[in-house]
């Protein structure tokens, strides 16, 4: 078998696990954003992977360093913004770069509270992370915003029932159990020019979670799609929503054997196995 | 060399990890508990470690029913009082077990904020977790509280100058810089009879994070004993504070390459390696 | 906005880490093998979506159950058949069911060396795991195989030179550094009937090991090109390789401040950032 | 309260998870060892936390810096042999310490098997890690050896039977199950001068290996108790071994809802909880 019959397939490369904080002053009240950023190129490379000529090619150590500097001219209002301008930075690192991705993830902090007060330049790390990815290319740019690492949990006002049987069926149905998901969602905008990340973030993040705890849920999966479809429903910027939604099980402590009846009080919180639904909501293709 | 100049040392066995929920209702107003407990047993333990006899032995899948059981009946107002009736009746499970330790890490669940409304029955996780510690034999029980994955930063007001230098120092003085710990606290409280674990543990927590932040940090060290000294002074019932306190550390980027100067704005985060500074702080024994 | 615009795009559901240990007994010799799967259907499902109705619906804890007893009656000789046999039987959970996708991560065991001698029923944990990959429909099967979590490292023959250069390039060249990376491999079979898939998952492991160290690397990018050609040009089994190669740096330590020079014998080993190049080699499309 | 009520006690600082790696080169046969490096140092460093006065402190950084600086002057030959030369290097950092403690971790490579040769310079990590510590102060030096994240396993001559029953007991009986467990363990060395530290560690893990599957095993504790036994017994230089045995369940998966048998065949390999099993084996005390 001769060469010419293998060829090189779709390749990326980047840096990842770029790591920054961002100190903003306004006197003596400072501001913090904590971010861990991943960016890659594609492009023509084939040079490189083919010939290992490596002319054409953007180290990835030049990438972190472009992360920092965009970081540190940048205003930082939004993971949003920022991203943009990274990747048209990134765009125009290497003469054939034709793409550019870039995912943030921005751990929040919020201000530590000072005696009631929240303190100028003190800082607790919350739970729960915000994401903001940019894909560019000569194009243009794609926007999507997201949250991971959100865990959220219903102590009742969800069931399982109704659902299939056969032979390897042993489940029994439920119309009160506890659903804990680690929520993850990311959300692609339309036309981004002249949106407010940094509001519609906050807006949609607190869409999804109201839309997790406001309905009885007969599933994951139909909960996952309330969620989308209201994100849809009340933001025209938003085009699409993806969903994941791994069910965090707790299962009901078996207190027979002691004589006891276990009323909806007492779970066994799992990590594996984990369902995991995972789903899109969209607008119609016109 | 015979066996009878070989001896067993100290020893202990118990459940790693159990993991509960506890869903206490009043009407439809509920309230979360989510625990991940430890237990462990001393004792005379010879006949089984030596000879392979277990007729003395409690085995741990035992003590993780304890552990549930014990978790039903008790009102579970604050891990520390659990701790407490959990200890007590491990102590009773075996004719040879000494001693009983438990450990509990709670992961905490706020309310969900559902169109500016704390929910009912909805609840999201919260980053930082408490900890509660019993050690309990006949003649009584210890009781320790605290806690653990307290995420906290200063953008200012911290420095590091002044230090030992030698031919291996190459760090330059600062004192301007991001101070960030990862904060593990643990307090134990003398005579326990009649105290308010729950009252105390987000007081003396509330202490230890306005104790970070109210002054200007000459060292992590420094900070360190000031944050314990805080706590013993306004707390009687504690009488000793052990903290651990690594140093997560946010180097400034050097901007100097791309013709920039960084003003302790832009900071790359590093994992490791890390400054661990860890000390207790008491009371002068009589 | 009504909701007929708002429509569900892809979902897939399913179970996951479902994690199982099966031993084969051929007398005293006993065989080891530990899997954790991932199941995961595609179909028609749009019932439970968006209305909230089961019927149709096969539990998780089905599609988990499902995994095992599969388990107990195949001889799980490979990962791969095993698989197959899997999709196959997920396939036919639910009336709306279109295609099974099956992830199995194999965790190595190699028999205890007990005073030279390999244990019939001892065994310790190796490094790396194995995969295999089953996506099946109405119309067949697709397998892949792969290694995942596979640390390599050469301490010369690496270099990384003559790569473009702007602004923001501070990195000097090298013609001597360490590549390290923690390889992830997925190699997709074309027909698959007859293949000897054990026999072939070893043989390609050991390929891509041996085209890692056969030759001067010029840049992870073309030792990456080069493995997967490798196993395209001994494998006619083998229709496509997708590989992962995360770059883990090690970093010469300046000795300059202590007066020593380091002649690449002391290296700072790093977890992030990371470069992170991926790329898929592939036969020509006829 | 006034403050000389309140004292400092027991205070540590130093720096953790130091990386780092060496190449050794033999003419084009290279060696290579990767160590992971905690260093704390103890002493009178009252002045820095009660007043805020660093005069007597090496930086954590310093510390780090002699960590490599050390690696780089000595052969490595050994963790040990290296953590002594560290720890006594480390005591003279500052005019207050009074003892150093080293920890390292030695994450093994095996040399590249390439076409049935081991490489010149191509290695791969192996699974479990070595340990080393030393703790010195003015009056000497004493040297631990160890391993962790050693993940072994027996398919059969392990059960757990005759043993303490109450009303919380659930748990049958069994002569014949899976017993699995991630073998920490820790072996003090009495007089360390002239030991063959490489040599002696390799020994000490061979026979805690072969002593966890050479017998039935009533108990996990009953075999805690011969592995240390068996050390004590074969190396005069070793006063006293401490391990740490979790027990990783494998449960039998029901198959009965199926109709079938599982004879010992399909397990469900679990996480959490499980059994914590430590003890220390040492020379009886003249």
């Amino acid at each position: 078998m001769s060469d010419d019959q293998i060829v090189l397939g779709p390749t990326s490369y980047g840096k990842a696990s770029v790591r920054l904080a961002k100190v903003t002053r306004d006197g003596a009240r400072h501001s913090l954003r904590e971010l861990s950023v991943d960016v890659a190129l594609e492009g023509d490379f084939a040079d490189c992977y083919e010939r290992g000529d490596n002319r054409a090619m953007p180290a990835t150590d030049t990438m972190r360093n472009i992360v920092y500097v965009t970081a540190h001219e940048h205003p930082l209002d939004s993971p949003e913004s920022y991203g943009l301008a990274l990747a048209e930075r990134l765009l125009a690192t290497g003469p054939t770069v034709r793409r550019a991705r870039v995912r943030i993830v921005e751990h929040g902090w919020a201000r530590l509270d000072a005696g009631g007060r929240p303190h100028d330049h003190a800082f607790i790390r919350e739970a729960g992370d915000g994401v903001a990815i940019v894909v560019a290319d000569g194009a243009g740019a794609e926007v999507s915003a997201g949250v991971e690492n959100v865990l959220v949990l219903k102590t009742t006002a969800s069931g399982w029932s109704d659902f299939h049987r056969d032979a390897f069926t042993t489940l029994p149905e439920t119309d009160d159990r506890i659903l804990a998901t680690m929520l993850s969602a990311e959300w692609a905008y339309g036309p981004h020019a002249g949106l407010n990340f940094a509001g519609l973030w906050r807006d949609v993040r607190a869409q999804l979670l109201a839309s997790f705890a406001d309905h009885y849920s007969p599933s994951v999966q139909h909960t996952l799609f309330r969620m989308g479809r209201a994100v849809l429903e009340r933001f025209p910027a938003v085009r699409r929503v993806r969903l994941t939604m791994p069910n965090k099980h707790h299962l009901l402590f078996n207190m027979a054997p002691f004589g006891r009846d276990n009323r909806n009080e007492i779970f066994h919180v799992t990590s594996e196995p984990f369902g995991l639904i995972e789903g899109v909501v969209e607008r119609k293709a016109e």
